[in-house]
């Protein structure tokens, strides 16, 4: 059956407490859910904020060729005439195809929220949603705390539902707003309205039962064929229906129809693309689009694996664009490595001395509290100095930085390097923003002359984090430095008891893999290494 | 209705990628759980590695008052002799009162993985159950895979149940391992299974779908008296069913008795303790649990919840150790500070200018990349001067910091800081792991003289974040430095284009802020500071 979907990451999702979007964030992900097939696509709230007004009036300028656009709204306030209510008015000043608006359905909330009386909370709803009716607009009413008013007063809760139905909301929609209803109950009450009412109904779930998106499916499975959630469930406490888990649900389990199967299988790049703007990361652990949503650890579990997937696996990675990775830790990340290098035949091109050595460094390395899964790079160095035992590029005589200030202002930072090379000794002074960048500079001056074309890689991310906290200062730390040049990603890694030297080794790791890689392309390594560290 | 909780955090939790425990992590979290009142504790698998069997070894130290340690562990290999299958005499060794083994339910599995007939796989059941059972054992059996099996073969599937029953099992357990069935499904299986089999039925669920805690609730509506799961939801993939989450909803929402409404106030701590060791963060919006759980940010929220709470929260937050947040980010973070002085009563104490200086001062830090809200310790200094006006407590002359080396061996750090304090000027130089710590170290030093309670604090930890990214090793940073006294933890932060002058102000202010507390004790203050700040 087709269910519509609703998507409020726009609205309900920026009401989380680590989410937040510019104008610009939310037209571009407003494009994005388009293009993935939503059907509604809920962009703000016009009455409650500049930046939501601001995003409706730039709206117009998005070409949508699927999804309609919905604002978001309240029924009219007590004391306001509805056609002369700011809310309202904002509301269609926006200019969507569509409006939600919501309305109180729990008898707490219009006596302690609202302070008025039942019979004044029906004329709000009603007329409001006849006045947008009139207005040409499709109506969606959200009854907000849905089943907590039916159980508190299931009588007062069905007649704001009547009071919707009757002026005309073409979708009545249900909600969970405090997320305290488990899905017995959910389904019950559900099924109750299910056969007072025709037409469309809908539901929208919160998370802290942490049972949203279940709520979400038990819902449909009792005649819901309108669902509302946001992507990475995103959202007020503990977040809105999961919109991806929905989607996948919906399409793969239960056989209904939502986006489609093809396009589902972009779910993971736009979960991906959503929590990039929303300077995020996605869960490793969310279902479907995590990273770890297909990885195996366990021994057992990847012995069958690689036997048969569907041993250890509920659907096929790729019909949600995600992927099966193999992490094979606990038999230690050195056979991990030795796996995926003999699984593109690599073993092949190293003798028995250089895998020795290979093993032993990356076993020492682990030991030393090396993370070489998070650090694509300086695994990929290591990779490629065992396939060319004996290559030295260049050599560090020495290094110094110094920082240097007075009171609280900008200190003054300067670095020395020296190296050795082929063509003879170099030595560089640079100023620079902070001991890293000076370093960096240093080294670039210094090998510029032998490798002109080094600079094209910037640094993008910087991390330290403590290893012993029990130490205080005197800690381990691992520094893990985020490179990028114009085609891909990729992070080098130091551990040492002092922040700069840990700095410093992932400096040095960074260099020595760029110019590795000017000295010899080579796409089979390149592959390997994307496998074995995609998407850090 | 009493329902057994059978925690395995310690086993099938640290399947998850990123989640890892040393042996004394696991006896501390053991003995955790056992005053937390669950009755199963899962230590790990004394067959499949080494650490488990150590921890099994050191866990007779243990003094558990209520729950009963159990070992994980599979049934016989197919080509041994049950009585020497070393896996099963592990199980034995490790001494515990319970042992659960896991067989196949699914005939995928005993062809594809196992290779065996049906005929075997109900003899390893039964043989290894009995064995155990002989040796005076409490043994559980966990059906693999169980409503996969049911679905693909279903009588199959009920007869590896019948026996484990017929061997002794005191529970037969139905997993859902690869976490792919939805609640509606998998109670119509667990009432098939309800029907034929009398005694304890357990359930032991799987994310992959997001439907895990529904599907543990779905199952205790459907007739299972023991329910297994992880804290913080660890586990392979996307996680096992999240303990925190069974309890609270069980208790709070069914009307069953678990670990009882008293321990469950300290069901917070507990899933922040275990997350500590696990090195990781407990996930804000993590359901009854997280940080945001009962956060309000939207002002509609805001303003009902302080009419009465609950009209936005499901559950009172205490009942489960949590509390309230009232965030206002909306309207800014410095009216969220204003909002929380004035709730305490502490706009008074302000006279207008240092008010206004406040406000000022919070604004242009927020501008720069302060994130106050994540920093309570440079936030309450800020509030403690302004609190204090022209209180000087020292002033920075200079300081310079240099690290040198060559190759990629430890560099060596020295740092020299004067300072200007009411005694006159102290200057002190030292060798340090590092940059912070030497500068650490000075500062200390410098004004111990004068101070010489100041050194009880530690730093705990130190994170370092680029802001922008767009600008390589040039970028601005934020470093935040978390410390901790006997008694609590607090952080500072600094940013700055140089993360040695980020570092230099985040510690400096830690400083200055310990002075300040030894100077004052202001018991207000520190209450405002926990309620703003309260668990980063």
């Amino acid at each position: 059956m087709k269910i519509f979907t609703f998507d409020t990451t726009l609205r309900d999702g920026t009401q989380g407490e680590a989410v937040s979007f510019s104008v610009e964030d939310k037209l571009a992900i407003a494009q994005k859910l388009d293009e993935l097939g939503i059907d509604y696509i809920e962009g703000g709230w016009p009455g409650s904020n500049p930046r939501d007004k601001e995003f409706f009036a730039r709206a117009r300028e998005l070409h949508l060729r699927h999804a309609r656009l919905t604002a978001f709204g309240s029924t009219r306030f007590a004391r306001n005439r509805v056609d002369q209510d700011p809310n309202v008015r904002q509301l269609l000043e926006a200019a969507t195809p569509v409006i939600s608006i919501f309305g109180k359905s729990w008898d707490l909330h219009t006596q302690r929220a609202l302070g008025i009386s039942q019979q004044e909370n029906l004329a709000l709803i009603s007329e409001t949603v006849s006045y947008l009716k009139s207005h040409g607009k499709e109506v969606i009413y959200d009854a907000e705390h849905f089943f907590d008013g039916y159980l508190s007063n299931p009588d007062f809760a069905l007649r704001t539902l009547e009071a919707a139905k009757n002026a005309g909301a073409d979708v009545l929609c249900l909600c969970d707003t405090n997320g305290g209803t488990l899905p017995g109950r959910l389904t019950e009450i559900f099924s109750v309205v299910r056969k007072r009412f025709d037409g469309i109904l809908g539901i929208h779930c919160h998370n802290d039962s942490d049972v949203a998106t279940a709520n979400t499916v038990a819902a449909v499975e009792a005649g819901a064929t309108h669902v509302q959630g946001c992507f990475n469930g995103y959202g007020e406490r503990c977040g809105n229906a999961n919109m991806c888990s929905i989607l996948a649900n919906l399409e793969l389990k239960l056989g209904h129809t939502t986006i489609g199967p093809e396009k589902l299988t972009h779910l993971t790049s736009v979960a991906r693309f959503i929590a990039e703007l929303a300077n995020l990361s996605v869960r490793n652990d969310q279902p479907y689009v995590g990273r770890s949503a297909f990885a195996h650890k366990g021994g057992v579990h990847v012995s069958a694996v690689l036997k048969d997937s569907a041993t250890y696996e509920h659907i096929r990675p790729d019909a949600v664009g995600n992927r099966q990775r193999v992490l094979l830790s606990d038999l230690s990340g050195r056979s991990n490595i030795l796996y995926k290098l003999k699984q593109h035949g690599l073993t092949d091109r190293l003798d028995d001395a250089s895998h020795r050595e290979l093993l032993e460094r990356i076993k020492q390395m682990e030991f030393m509290g090396y993370e070489l899964e998070a650090a694509e790079g300086t695994f990929e160095l290591l990779v490629r100095e065992a396939l060319h035992p004996g290559l030295q590029l260049f050599e560090v005589v020495s290094y110094e930085v110094t920082s240097r200030g007075a009171g609280t202002k900008e200190s003054q930072t300067v670095a020395t390097v020296t190296l050795k090379a082929q063509d003879g000794i170099h030595s560089a002074t640079a100023n620079g923003h902070g001991p890293v960048n000076a370093l960096d500079l240093c080294l670039r001056q210094c090998l510029a002359q032998l490798y002109p074309s080094i600079s094209s890689v910037r640094l993008t991310d910087y991390k330290v984090r403590v290893l012993d906290t029990r130490k205080g200062t005197a800690a381990k730390v691992r520094v893990l430095v985020e490179w990028s040049d114009q085609r891909r990603s990729w992070a080098t890694v130091g551990v040492s008891d002092n922040v700069l030297t840990a700095s410093w080794r992932a400096l040095l790791d960074a260099i020595r893999l760029e110019l590795m890689r000017l000295l010899e392309k080579d796409e089979t390594l390149e592959r390997v290494v994307e496998d074995y560290c995609w998407g850090v």
